[in-house]
């Protein structure tokens, strides 16, 4: 299978050319100046698509999803098949994923249990990291195997005491073996211990709406989370990435340990640059479709986060897509706003919505791969196979269109969920044509993609460490 | 003309990958995967660059050089042409020097005379800064025109007082202009009027050794320099640009700076991380060969900055070549320190002492390409023209043995000056071969470049801009 | 002369005792427990004072006024006489006034002339800085004679080029001197060279109105020139006073000095804690009332400057009284802001205006001494003969009744000036009777001073140094 | 009975005055100016105390001491007898202990405990903390009866897992109460979880000296409890007092809390300001002297230390003292650091230790009143009864000898303890004189105290607050 990418903009982490794509089989196999040498490549072409005003660019990486995941006694509503296929139709060719261990669980079980869930179903590739949720000798001796295996990253949590919450002395026990294995320690910051009782509080005085889980969990908690987190680092000498940051201050402490050279990185999501503490106080029950954690924040921490992309405090963008629907799910919470399932949907506006960003000058068009796509590739371990549209990189590529305009709305998306968080909204671009390694998947508003097509990933280490 | 680099390892400032590249004339028309594809190309082509093993790299860009400058009744020791062939023997295809404005000339005359000087003499391509030392109605009007015309930088002196030193009250208006015409203004930071007193007690003391320029430039007055600049450039909105950022505080003002957000950027140079002030303070006059402003710092401001390097609160090395001979221009400030000509040599050895950098597990070897190459070419408008290697840009490539041994030496290099402040120091790294603009002009240690062929560069605004 | 005040609370800066204190002609001879021994004391008393209810505090030191000051082609509006009526009405019993260096005079005659306006007139004592506008070899030297001479504290603008402006090279030299006898560097600190281009465009502009004189002094460049103040200081190892600090910027740039142990102190003054920017916006010209240097801030200021007090960033509050009369003084800048006299009257209301800081919750009663009456009279070489009722201290007492309402209004006040920047202001507390070494000067509405009373201080050097 | 101190200086937190002082009974009569009105109280006084060339000084206030002390199985080795015996030797005049709440107990019952230890035993006056180390329903109520009752501050542990831990949680509800109630929380700050952590490994891998103590408590773990302390107390809005504060960035976290004008607080000990991490790595089990918790630091830490003296980023000096045997005692923990008893002797030289400052040029002659004195009652409730030399003060007064030249040895101290950590160091200045509450305890030498003179104080709110 051989197809030809011509006239477009061939956008990268630094900038762009013009350039035309060549892809053999899964692969990119050539790039070339418009014209004259592409011209060879048409005969032998089984496809040619036209990029005239289009940017041609590397397939997003989404370093932060859960499908189907159980929580709170639900599971999140798109499946891997479901999932993955709302992905590719907004031009994420890769995930990555969390394997979550329970207690008890062995770490390679819970690896074989997620990877029965994925594979064969899931239309762009995928890779997992570890949610390590009972840290002990055995789960430690685990953690090389699993790097061994491609598994090079792993997820603790600070907040949700009783489920996920590992102590301080679990993080650092599991820091120790990172920094010995070359793992990247992730981490959900948020100061569960103290929160968990603002909760209490809160539900104690007959505050229970959904905007009370956004007060309850204010950001100096995560703030704080962030701080500590990046000392048990400095500590153990081990890598740190944060995920899902959420608010300035929290912001500040990855700068501080940043300015410092410490090997501290940190992602934020679409909806806490575009969604707020308002949209959480929204009349009746409505504030419960918005009940994610980091909860939104007051928009003013909006603009610092925007600022941390420019800066690169914040790296990259993931989605933390973990939908919910509004009936039967989120309902659960009626009444109790501890009991919402935590998520909200995502996985599929990414590209668009930073993209988004780009025409609002808040970030330049290299940024926009750079956080998107580059960043996360190199952070876990997936470069230049992904990441990078270059010889030999996994022809996953995005013809996007810049000047289109659309409009988000559950009718219209592609996640199995019965709402959308940006219900309205107007986006100027659009993705045209997605390819995954080297099929085209999504096609001028048709798919094209099937279940099973994308691959398990066997990642590195992260490239990105300063 | 047509070259094939086969077999290399193609580095850029994000990673590696290996792919063999074409050159067609002056610019490189592809980029393939080894072998199959490329194995075509090899039909036509003049020359076959075997690049096994080694790296294949963008040309360097050194976007701080003073070739054949006038400075305290002397000049520069190196002319365009042997300064832009030492950086040619180096692995640098493109320099960017300074045309000094006199008091009461005009920057297009001044911009004239430098072209002049430059205009048939180079190796390799250059462009050009102004330094401003004049500042008023007309020259705020030609700054326009001169950004028209490729000329996107702009320089002014904090230091020398009777010289090209500026006021406040002149950058505000310097700053103004650019701040709408979109020029980069370049900061030379450090409070020379304090420095002066200094300078003239130690004077008035009897202290006029070499070591004492060291001793009045203390870090504080440039840190200081750089800050009064970050809130010039913060009340103006001008970018700002510090070049030959020498230590710590210095340092720190520029983070400070950059966790805002605002657009400020700063360089640093192989010699503040390598020398130190105990060069200065060699016996007898030796100290002169090392005298250049700012200063060589005490050497604890070295980590500091090949972390600012990891960081990219130091965004790219340059050299602030401006090479005096020991004999005759240096021995000028015998008995009177604040007489020794300033400037060190230093053009050649910039991309091999980087990468001893890389060596040493200082910088990684994406972050050597970035600082060397992709970032001053992206900083000074020359992207994707310069600094990557891509379809369509110049063919300015190098080919680099990451493994071959040499030391440096004034008995070896090829700079116009009578000694080497790195003599005697080993390094792991070589330039074998490189290409500016499509020509082989370093070859395995045979010269084949020829002065003229060096153009002058139309420069584009910043393009990194947060 | 023996005079007892008997039943009130004497406060000091670390709290309240209840004591009566007796006073034996201009000192203070003893304190005792209420009753018992100091019964003893009323046989020889020539008066009592009864003070139940009310505080005893230790007389306020103002230790930045000035008094008939030339500016701008006229002179401040209170005399040395009618300024220091004002000031005993207050109950402030200490001013330090500024004797301003003309170029080409020296010090001693500065003094001189200085001493000539005030002695005599005064109606509690005085000191007095020097303004260095002249800095020169014989300057420097006279600066140690002048310390001999009980003058210990030199102040230098870097604004108002042209008139008051010294250069950093010139600061440095100075300070060089200071660091050597002592003395207390003060500083204005303005980037004036700055602010003179901003307006110059604001005039060129057609922007005059009194509002522009605040828009054209951004507090960016209150900051930076106290950010190079201090850098100015280390390096010279000078102690250093920033005056009249008025913006949030400004005064961070004093914490982070602080917090290294440097020895940086400033001041604040009434105005920025309760005036701001909307005042310079009132309609017509009747923003020029509002015009001092550095420009009151936009309302936002006001916070940190109220937090500075508490944390002790901020040492202490003088009022910068430079009255002009707004007929006729203040008119001559109407259609060109630049050209309205820089000064506001307020050496009446200091104590007034902070104890309402401490009915509203913002200082403590004792920080509210500390501030206006120990720690400058420690900072002055004052202590402990102004500062603090104690056995041998000057009786410089007043007697404040905390639950007394009034009203400011130019209808009532004391100072020779034809309006109040706090007109309608109503104020819980007041001054009831005030002693002067010993002489009851105010007392119950009725002034019973006379000009001359207040005699010449010969300060120590400061005494509150870290 | 009537005391008249004569001729000394008399000093105060502000500075020094010439005067002489009356006592009658327990408490400060008058203080007057030397001579005349001082002469008369000569007639009637039971002991008139020659002062020339003596300070006289409030005595002492030690706000952190652990007398006959539960922990690891023995006690501390001081009783309230002999620990207050000591400490009057050393000028210190009031303590305040540590009343330990076990799990299961009431606050109520706790201290009654502790009064029963005290009460009648002391030979000067002494209040309680209390720490808290079962936060319940029951325990949160008792705390507002305790501050009713005098006991006005509670301490917990960020340290001891499995002893005096107390959870995130907890603090959370604790300071919920003291945001309430007024109360002053004090924090044990070291992070204990992680540490514990760190000491397994150490014991695992055959480290198990004395100097490992002080290797698995790092400064990092000590700022970043503080961090989270300073945090917790921002979310809830109470004050926080950090105990024993030992290390620069323990120290940067409590400026940065100050700077933002939090009622944060911290004292520090003299152990830290003169012992190091050398002494715990002194040869054989000598270290074990030196094992307190947060260990001793290296050296470098000490500079910082005074510097926060001097900045007031420390607000006091208390001596933690909490001396155990070598012999017996500190021998528990032979062939395993974590088992040797934590605390050190101290009690009886904190005045002379501090004086040394003010004699080295560390501190003010006021400064060193401050932190030993005023600051430690006016931060718990104490003053004006103790911590000043006023009308109606307690009469708890020192006259020291500035000049005077003493040893410090085990052989000479009064502490009930077999070593001294300062065996040999030789100190200027000494206590000549000691009052408590008006008699004389200590004189020349010799001791006139008796158990049971001392009193337990019943302590306001802290008012010290920002």
């Amino acid at each position: 299978m051989r197809i030809v990418i011509r006239g477009g903009t061939v956008l990268s982490s630094t900038g762009a050319v013009d350039a035309d794509v060549l892809v053999e089989g899964e692969r990119v196999a050539a790039l070339a100046v418009p014209g004259g040498l592409a011209e060879s490549w048409l005969a032998g072409a089984d496809r040619v698509i036209e990029a005239g005003g289009r940017y041609v660019l590397p397939g997003g990486v989404d370093a932060h999803t859960h499908m189907e995941m159980p929580f709170g006694g639900t599971e999140s509503s798109d499946t891997f098949e479901t999932g993955t296929r709302a992905a590719a139709w907004g031009g994420t060719t890769t995930i990555v994923d969390f394997a979550v261990q329970a207690r008890g669980e062995s770490l390679q079980s819970t690896l074989d249990k997620w990877r029965a869930k994925a594979d064969g179903n899931c239309a762009v590739d995928y890779g997992f990291h570890l949610i390590v949720s009972d840290v002990n000798d055995a789960t430690l001796k685990e953690m090389d195997a699993c790097v061994a295996a491609g598994v090079t990253s792993f997820k603790m949590f600070m907040a949700y005491p009783g489920a996920f919450y590992v102590t301080d002395g679990e993080i650092v026990r599991a820091m120790d073996r990172a920094a010995d294995n070359g793992a990247l320690v992730m981490m959900h910051a948020e100061n569960g211990i103290a929160i968990d009782e603002l909760v209490a509080r809160a539900l104690a005085e007959g505050r229970a709406d959904p905007v009370q889980h956004g007060l309850t969990r204010p950001p100096e908690l995560e703030a704080e989370a962030v701080h500590r987190a990046v000392t048990l680092a400095r500590v153990t000498r081990a890598p740190l990435y944060v995920v899902h940051l959420s608010s300035a201050p929290a912001l500040d402490a990855v700068t501080a340990a940043r300015d410092t050279g410490q090997n501290v990185f940190a992602e934020t999501c679409p909806q806490y640059l575009y969604l707020s503490l308002d949209d959480l106080a929204r009349p009746g029950f409505e504030g419960a479709k918005y009940v994610c954690s980091p909860p939104l924040r007051p928009v003013e921490h909006q603009a610092p986060l925007w600022r941390g992309l420019r800066t690169n405090d914040l790296s990259l963008v993931s989605t933390d897509h973990c939908p919910f629907c509004f009936a039967e799910q989120k309902e659960l919470g009626r009444g109790d706003f501890s009991r919402i399932p935590n998520g909200l949907p995502g996985v599929e506006h990414r590209m668009d919505l930073i993209h988004q960003g780009v025409v609002a000058g808040e970030l330049s068009l290299a940024r926009w791969v750079e956080v998107t796509s580059t960043t996360p590739a190199r952070m876990f371990g997936l470069y230049p196979r992904k990441g990078v549209i270059a010889p030999g990189a996994d022809a996953d590529i995005v013809v996007y269109d810049p000047t289109a305009r659309q409009t988000l709305s559950a009718s219209t998306h592609h996640m199995n969920v019965d709402y959308s968080v940006y219900e309205g909204m107007e986006i100027t671009g659009r993705v045209e044509t997605v390819l995954s390694r080297g099929r085209v998947v999504v096609d001028r508003g048709s798919y094209h993609g099937s279940p099973g097509h994308g691959r398990f990933l066997d990642r590195a280490l992260c490239q990105y460490l300063n």
